[in-house]
């Protein structure tokens, strides 16, 4: 022990809690590996796997469920591939050794997407720019509200825009954005960069500084990621619990963030959006409570509506109503239905129709569009 | 494809963005994996993985850095280990799969730890304790402060304890946490549990409700993970940039905070500690501002002092100097040192000294320990 101490003290402090490999790698000068690597329109991805038979690559710009790109053993046994460089936008990737997913250990970028932990890679462009810090940036707190209804002491996050701390008198519109199945309070923050998004939209003028509510849309659920917090039996799909999560959210969460931030308490100035379960529940909680929210966007969601309901909407005086979807999402039959009943009941809306499926780098790109359009 | 969208939609949303390995577990029915599986004062860790030839496994108990234990392959190519419980803590741990470093990926609970992502393991005990959510939550915001020492915008992490929000007339004491170097303004609340240990000293009245303000130390650095922040080049050890850091710590982070939450602006309502670098830093600023600490905490952290300076500090009335250490910690000498010069000027204080080396589970006990000290 003592040899591998001399080397700690001796080298730097930041070595000091490494393992086993990495003291390894560090202690004998080996190069580090960059990966991944974007150039020139390519993007190389490097894994150091000593024993490995086989390694793959899976990204979330791959079309299929099952693609995989075959990495190829190079010297030091540092497996390596290079590929043409996707469009422009936030992707996620995964090694596979040997059998077993693996993130990229040389990438400290990463994004919890429910119970997995994904590498990260940016391509630059057009379509990612919002995606990146913005020079002024908003605040990012999570706190804990008391929901009497689901019995639970549950944490949420807000960000609030740059410039609130010393606006003193400023008060904001709020949007409530909800997420889907499997995510949770983090969701928005990590997966959808909601922050950076609204960050950067403010920043250009191009949206009204906006507080953003996230919160966790599991009834059951405390709160993710932690120690001992157990959930609740709180199954959002059992009638016996309909709607119990939407009335938290409507006669708790909403009171809760117009007591604690300086809010305009009127539905001129409340948005809702979610995606997929976070969609129904917006459809939810805009018809159990019509005169809550003006501002209404469901994304590739799919939630039963009747046409008394679109028709009570509609006299609540929405002022807009927004729909966005992809052509390859499993719910685009379900959110034609939603469009078709809108039109049906007279509410004007609309309807955005792009390519690719149930996927975050749609509703990154949703949130980055109909934020424009709220509180003008 | 079509075939794997039925499957989807038939069975739940939250399976949406599976990938190619979960998906086929998820559709074909397999029983999920448990992994760690604490029962009976043992923990059995599993891992699928197919086609490796060697699983083994290092974790943070585990007496030496190049210490593992192998797992063995059983049915379904479930690979599993079964050991004693370690003593009431918090650990990380990782596989390694034929060479490459893994993290459980049944197990949803991870620390980052500088760059890396390490899998927890609670061992529940009386040790632990504080380390788990308490029934009385505070607020954990992260925001941005501009620093015209460093030329930057730089991202900080401030705990407000359980009530802040409604006790509309309070003013509290604040803690000012440093992390070591590797760490950054996430340290202490992912790998420290700050916001736990306070939570719970607080709801037990063993501790005052304080802010603590957990800052980036490292002074080129803007943010810790983001897309697009490049660091300065500002390197600590450079004498040229000899305690710009703490110059921006105190004249700037210090007021920043004062004008931003409320609080008492007095020295008897400031203290600071860190952990190695953030040791060096707490002794750096209290040597500074001598004037501006009333309690003062350097963790495995060894800082040179003159025994004027010591003896400055006394005049300036701190009242509480508190030093942690543990004996196989390679910063040991260099506290013993500290705790000589301290007696030398004759400045009363406390020199806290137990096993083990330069590790979070004696930064976590330390701040258990004297966060009870403080403001009394």
């Amino acid at each position: 022990m003592k040899k591998i101490f001399t080397i700690l003290a001796a080298a730097t402090l930041a070595a000091a809690s490494l393992n086993a490999q990495e003291l390894t790698n560090f202690a004998f000068g080996r190069k580090p590996i960059i990966s991944p690597e974007v150039k020139n329109d390519s993007v190389t991805f490097r894994l150091k796997a000593d024993y490995a038979t086989q390694v793959s690559l899976y990204g979330s710009w791959m079309p299929g469920y099952f693609d995989k790109i075959d990495l190829k053993r190079g010297e030091n046994n540092v497996w390596s591939v290079k590929i043409a460089a996707p469009d422009p936008e936030i992707y996620t990737y995964n090694f596979i050794v040997d059998g077993t997913a693996v993130s990229d250990p040389n990438n400290v970028l990463m994004q919890r997407d429910g119970t997995r932990y994904l590498s990260m890679l940016l391509i630059d462009g057009e379509r990612s720019e919002n995606y990146k810090e913005a020079n002024q940036r908003g605040t990012v707190t999570h706190m804990w509200y008391d929901s009497n209804i689901l019995g639970l002491n549950r944490r949420l996050t807000v960000y609030t825009p740059y410039g609130y701390e010393t606006n003193k008198k400023a008060k904001y519109p709020v949007l409530y954005l909800l997420h889907g199945a499997g995510g949770d309070e983090e969701a928005w923050t990590s997966m959808g960069r909601a922050a950076q998004i609204l960050d950067n939209l403010i920043e250009k003028g191009l949206a009204k500084p906006m507080i953003v509510v996230m919160p966790n849309g599991n009834p059951g659920q405390q709160a993710a990621c932690t120690l001992n917090l157990p959930a609740k039996d709180i199954n959002w799909r059992d009638p016996a619990f309909a709607n119990v999560y939407v009335k938290s959210l409507c006669e708790e969460i909403v009171p809760f963030i117009e007591k604690n931030f300086r809010v305009n308490a009127k539905p001129e100035s409340r948005a809702i959006a979610g995606l997929s379960m976070g969609g129904g529940h917006t459809i939810s909680a805009s018809t159990l409570y019509p005169e809550l929210f003006d501002y209404i966007c469901p994304l590739s969601a799919a939630g039963g509506m009747t046409v008394d309901q679109v028709k009570a909407l509609k006299k609540a005086g929405v002022k807009l109503y927004w729909i966005g979807c992809g052509k390859a999402d499993f719910l685009f039959e379900g959110s034609n239905k939603l469009d078709a009943v809108l039109t049906e009941g007279g509410l004007e809306h609309t309807y955005f129709v792009n390519e690719g499926g149930h996927v975050w780098y749609n509703w990154r790109q949703y949130l980055n569009i109909f934020a424009q359009l709220l509180f003008k």
